[in-house]
């Protein structure tokens, strides 16, 4: 008999990777390779590679199976979550809600206070896009301190997260106790929660991170139900000043070797990435990343280009994710306008995911994939023959294109009219084109 | 007696650029030195190179002088105007005030209706920085049909915004009849409302661009007043599909002629460009440009970087602003979230211009002009030593900084809190550094 979904999944080893690499396409790979019109043995060929991973937990019964690396678009996830000061369960499924409604193609359930397992089964249970988890976030709410925390206790916290059905989790294995002396010259120290977390660990019991001498561990929990290593970079950069440097890339080769050892094990595995970089370091950094990774996908928070505009970092961040994208991120975590100030909103939710969809499908473009402008194109078109409805249905947010346009001209009859409140109907500009159109067919049909 | 700014003044070349040349340093090249630190000298002899521009007409009595090129930080332009359909004079002064107190560089008058001339004079009565304009739109509002404007019409309207004090005014004397034929392929046809109406007259006279023809005659106006050329790019794309094409670059190298024209009878000029462009191709117009244009300022529209996100084309468009400033655009003109849609109100012009700044911010700091960074990491620090009130004041947008904190945490005493919303009290990434950094210190003490 040969081999089969039933008689592969069976075994010990469940991941995606792990079937790819024994040449099996499975019903995930099938359905990304629909979604995404391309072949599906070449999604099986980039999963065998390392290069493409299917976040998609044995356990997340409702998820759609989407596909993040260089051979499909490019793709992007929003955070949510509540804090020890904040939000409650259905406050945090209705922002799932409105991620996915606006275009999340991942949604990481960041949750800090508050009963975090409920919120987390109940956000994997509504959810059709991957979930991802930063599971030392629910280890620190069992402890008391930081150093309170053991290698069992995470482990235990790890399993019963990936038993939940969450499909990728951060984990901050790379940072190592030889890195913290490299952050003292810095300007914003560690400003990753888990990065942070695990050097205050490290400081207090003067021992490696337990993430990384216990990384075989994690890897055989992730093979039963094929969670995807989301490997933390809990040494980025926290602004302009700090990007770049002897930490950030110390950490990062460490972030390679961790690579392989998932590999290794058939662990699907994708790398974080920075946080504050300057415009003319991001290729770089990118291309770095690639290199020391061997083309596991990249996943970069933003990055922000410059650290002077808060409430606005939606947008600081999505020229930098447009970037990222361009030059080979394959997922760019969003940041919200709050990004720094406080928790998003619904509002901010929505505002994060569309400046993110603006920066994907830019490097979409900028990449010239195949058919990536068509939509541009269809737009364009409906915006030149004035077809309003056909133009806010191709928007990534035709709610707000319409409320826009609806603001100065909502009678309906506008929506067909041969003009817009910029011009008037006197004059306009696109009018007058179709007129010169019209003529110069005239005259080449004369001459 | 040596020559002086009264002697030079009352001279029929009132120009910054024919002063520069005879190696005169005015008063507003001192202003705009002091402004940006850096040397008069270096700032005389880029203006008469003509790689820098200070529009400053001599009409314009509340202006605080402000240059435009590379030798400077990279500059903002707002547009502001009401239509035939919507808007007055109070809202319009409003709207500039607003641009300028969010920190616009420039600011564009795009009024087609109401009294143009009155709205005009109370935009320049009022306004500390250069005003800018586009005459064919007066220009159109004096006839019944497009077909009907005539040269002396056109130079009447032109002198008459000369008097009055415009600093800098668009005029699309490169579209060129022979052009017409290479936007047939277009997607979208011409968008430039400027370049359409040239096209339109041209068509119905079969004649050639009377702003071209007359261009000598335009010099010697803007000679009496300093009227800075902004050389419209009539045949800009309008979608991604037309950007880059034959017809944009048959116009920019009439364009590139023209600036010399206008160097020759000293006066000022810059250069607009695009529009709607995929990042892969920012750089490359851009320095197509500068070399065309023999380094004469590039003023860039955005460019939008993908055509589906109307609703949001302030950022679509930062983030092909914020390439072009990295690769040498000296002055971005914002777009709004309103573009397409409709006009944009008090608000809108708000998330513009903000947008823009982070845009030209962005520019500056990849260009690596020195000091360029020295806000963010000043911001950073305030950042990392939970200095809120200082982060506000350190931010492109203290209101909003201010007022997004304080939507979770308005208590002031949460503004000296070593803690945020996000993490809460508990547990800190920022305090946590800050214990690591004791005890590094502390470490190295010991050995």
């Amino acid at each position: 008999m040969p081999p089969t979904m039933t008689s592969e999944t069976s075994t010990k080893n469940r991941t995606q990777i792990h079937a790819a690499r024994k040449g099996i396409i499975t019903e995930q790979m099938r359905y990304v390779a629909e979604r995404e019109g391309v072949d599906a043995e070449l999604i099986r060929s980039e999963i065998a590679a390392g290069r493409l991973i299917i976040p998609a937990n044995v356990n997340h019964t409702r998820l759609e199976p989407m596909g993040i690396g260089l051979a499909l678009s490019c793709k992007i996830n929003a955070n949510i979550g509540n804090s020890a000061t904040t939000s409650k369960l259905d406050e945090e499924c209705d922002k799932l809600h409105h991620a996915v409604h606006h275009g999340a193609d991942t949604v990481m359930d960041l949750s800090t206070g508050g009963d975090i397992p409920a919120i987390r089964q109940a956000i994997i249970d509504a959810s059709p896009v991957p979930i991802g988890t930063v599971p030392i976030y629910e280890t620190l709410t069992h402890v008391k301190k930081v150093e309170d925390i053991t290698v069992d206790l995470l482990l235990e916290v790890i399993e019963s997260q990936a038993k939940q059905g969450v499909d990728y989790m951060t984990i901050h294995a790379g940072v190592r106790k030889a890195h913290l002396p490299l952050v003292a010259h810095r300007l914003t120290g560690i400003v990753s929660r888990g990065g942070s977390i695990m050097a205050q660990w490290m400081m207090a019991h003067n021992e490696e991170n337990p993430l990384y001498t216990h990384y075989d561990e994690l890897c055989r929990i992730f093979q039963k139900y094929d969670v995807s290593f989301s490997l933390g970079d809990g040494l980025r950069p926290g602004c302009l000043h700090d990007a770049s440097d002897a930490a950030q890339f110390a950490e990062l080769d460490v972030l390679g070797e961790l690579t392989q050892r998932a590999w290794d094990h058939d662990v699907q595995v994708m790398v974080e990435g920075p946080g504050h970089v300057p415009m003319d370091q991001i290729q770089m950094n990118v291309e770095r990343q690639q290199k020391i990774c061997r083309e596991a996908p990249f996943y970069v928070l933003g990055p922000l280009v410059t650290d002077i505009a808060p409430g606005y970092d939606h947008i600081t961040s999505a020229i930098g994710a447009a970037l990222a994208g361009w030059h080979g991120a394959s997922l760019l975590c969003y940041v919200t306008p709050k990004e720094h100030l406080g928790l998003p909103n619904k509002a901010d939710v929505r505002d994060g995911v569309i400046a993110y969809k603006i920066a994907a499908h830019a490097a979409d473009v900028a990449r010239r994939r195949p058919g990536a402008r068509d939509r541009d194109d269809k737009l364009s078109h409906a915006r030149f023959t004035f077809d309003w409805n056909q133009q806010f249905a191709l928007s990534l947010d035709p709610e707000r294109a319409r409320e826009f346009h609806d603001e100065t001209l909502p009678a309906e009859g506008f929506k067909s009219a041969e003009f817009c409140s910029m011009c008037g109907p006197k004059f306009c500009a696109m009018s007058i084109t179709q007129q010169i159109g019209d003529l110069a067919q005239a005259e080449n049909a004369e001459n």
